[in-house]
């Protein structure tokens, strides 16, 4: 195998991987913060205001480790720094 | 094997585990964001309005990690970078 | 081995881990929101229609999760783009 | 080993794997909604036909997710069209 | 190896283990719907007529799951295509 | 290794793995039930008939897993289809 | 190696792992069916009677689970037809 | 490596990981089984006679798993019938 | 392999695999931080200056570990020492 | 490798993972036991004699199954049949 | 392989690999004590100024085994002893 | 690798392996019985003598099975059988 | 590979993961101490200095534990007599 | 590899495991004691002597567990007697 298909392979395998590990704790714990959110309402509807605003400030800061995972992910992809020098080396042989 | 045998297998085995992988934390934090929806209307029909406003914000954050897995998945059945280079490098051969 | 064996062993494979593992995460929150749905109408019957439409909403969700593996395992089994670019490199040979 | 070995093999493991490995969120997930469905209608017995209404629609979407995995275990069994393809490979060669 | 032994091999192992694991989750969910059938009779004795009446429905969906590997599994015994396929190569060989 | 070696081995694995693993969930659902049973005996002493007679047909489906494994097992070791086979091939050739 | 020996091995290996990981399920299944008898005999000591042979029986239904193993084992170290085949293949030779 | 040398490895290992992966089991069903028993006893210390022969009497069902596999971990060691044929089948030679 | 080749593999899949694992832990954390914010504040409104504050304060706390783990990453793929130096030995050969 | 050489390496690690591995449940077991002794005495302070009884007897059966794994650890150490028979045939040669 | 590229892609994934394990249980460990600090604060708000005092102390010393990875991570990327000897060996030859 | 150096090899593994495993469970009971102590003693402070006793005896039965391991763990390095006749066979050649 | 570079990749490899296994362990410990420390504050702020106190002790006994690994792990690194003996070796050759 | 050098490494690497992973349940059952200690010094404060110095034992008892991995660690480190011997062995050649 050659320089240029052993970084594709380990860039598209690492990417998929990275993005689908990332996220299983992201959604666990943003299922975690909505359903208390949800029971938090329907036990005090008066509070609803703050209850919402910091569940959407703490759902940010949860799905930011997504994010994470997904720009990485894309890096790896799109703009991968190995590839372009992997590229270069070759076309300027 | 050549090249393009390993980046294709690469590319097919990987968009499966993404999007299979992925979707298990999602599937259980809706779930559960939903069986707590559930609960909290039988517990507070008048808060209705509030409590479903709030579980489709919630669901859509949820949704969106198991969208990330889905979009790398196709981007990497129908739009891989590494694969399009290496057809152009057979062709251009 | 030849191209044409590896892809479609590889193929194959993926196809079935990818809705084998992806509906287990679905199964359970589906039976995890069905159940709250189940109690909720035991305590509140008469706000069994609200209970039922939000059940449906959230049922649609999670399923979806299911549909993306399906969706991706009937590609890789009827729509294969590699396994297509294969053949025809075979067939052009 | 030739083609039609190696993708018969693949088909036998992978048809295998994909039901026994799908089935079990589906078991314990309709295992969990009708536990529930028990302890509703001992605690509401009144509301007997909203429940099991429910259920049933509960019980079809969870089994639902055996079926993707079932369909799929059979396609790999029966109509498997790498499979078929490499039939009309050998026979046509 | 010749063709048919490794067919014959996978077979074995497939089918053996496709039913060990895919009653795994059958029978925990048919113990805990079962469990909870009997506690429900001990507290509401009234509504057995029912409860038994949902309980059987509901194990004969989550036998179901069983019967499907079961299925897949005496398929792969006892009318395997793929070994038919290689017994009818070999003989008209 | 000669044919009916690899079939031996294979057979003898899976048949002692098939009956382990298979019996794990069948004695742990079984000892719920029994054990709910138990106390709701002791809850409710007047309703013995109905949840004894519950509790016979819960465990005989439930049992009736365990028996599947044991049937593949059986199979696999005294029926074995493969095995007879490649004896008959050896024995004719 | 040669067969006889590749048998034992295997005969050897796979009668320990049966019982073993059989017993596993059954032990903590009739822990917890013993537990809950006793918990029950505290709290209603005039159903002794019928929780003590309510016990029993389910006790042995979840003791037939280890037996299936016990049986496997015992078959694959003094009845195993497979090793019985080989030294009669190799006698005769 | 020669006959008898694999089957003495494979017996020491296969006996040493029966008796220590089968008393698992045992051991925290035992415990459990015991702790519930002295909870008990602490609750109804009138029933101390009935609890304490039930006590016993599951003891005894539990502790034979672990005598299962304490006997064929001796048997693989002490009685070994392949072990015995291959030493007969090397003095004879 | 060329050295340059086996450090961008290396360092590929070492920051994928760092900032998806590392997030789990991170978005479940915050995940249960955020959840009991919210019943903290159903429960008491009055306080929610405190607790939205200690919130904060415990978010950041808990974050910084994704920092971490995405500062690694970032190292890994933009600056990183061991790369540097293997091309700069590759520019000065 | 000579045959002393792997029976000896074979008995070295059979020796140390029976015995680590046979204590983990037996500690968890015990400790389950002795945690609700203590509870049970402090509840019921008037019963120490029965609970104290009890426990021993509990305790010892526990710790028996510790004790199997030990003398098959003891026995592949100091007394292994398989190890004396190799001794004895290389001086014997 | 040289010596050099060993040492570089060692020092790669276990850095990479010492964070992302090590910070998993800081965070699980932070949000459970920050969760608590919440609930506490909500239960007692007049002691507020004690249990954020304590918060702030017990973070700090959980924080600090993140650290302790942190520290080993950085040190094997940018002050790795064995690489530097590596290296000097190299450069001196 | 010589007969000595790959007994060496396999008892300084297994010893560290053997201690470290075998604690797990002792710490893990231990830290259940005195958890469950220190609770028993703030509810019922008068029976703090039986209370304790009971707990060391305890402590001394769950600690024993740590020595278990200490004691196989110390023969492997100190008194191993299998490397003393390693030794001997070395220095008698 | 020689020597130097062999021990040099253990080194690198065992220092990062014996600090963050070890840490894991430690981290959720601690999380789980301060956490009760902050409820027991709450519920009985009367007693802030005894709890204080007691919390310290015990988080300095849980670090500890900590301390060890990062103790092996900088002696691995920085202090390892197995490199210090082949770095001698090496320059006394 | 030479004999010192394979030593060594199982040395380093056997040395670094047996410390972190004997930590773990230490950590865990230290953390588990100290938090009961505190929430049952806020339940009776009068019984702080009483519960301190249970306390101080128990934790004594659990740390002697991780000691025995630190003295294990220890002398494979720095008093490893197979190290010495093929130290002695080599200086003596």
């Amino acid at each position: 195998m050659e320089t240029l298909t052993i970084i594709a392979v380990a860039s598209i395998v690492t990417a998929g991987l990275t993005i689908c590990i990332g996220v299983i704790g992201t959604a666990l714990g943003e299922g975690h913060a909505v359903a208390t959110a949800l029971s938090s309402l329907a036990q005090q509807p008066d509070a609803s205001s703050t209850i919402t605003r910091t569940l959407f400030v703490g759902l940010a800061m949860i799905e930011s480790t997504a994010i994470y995972c997904f720009v990485v992910s894309m890096i790896l992809i799109f703009a991968n720094p190995f590839w372009n020098h992997a590229i270069a080396q070759v076309a300027g042989k």
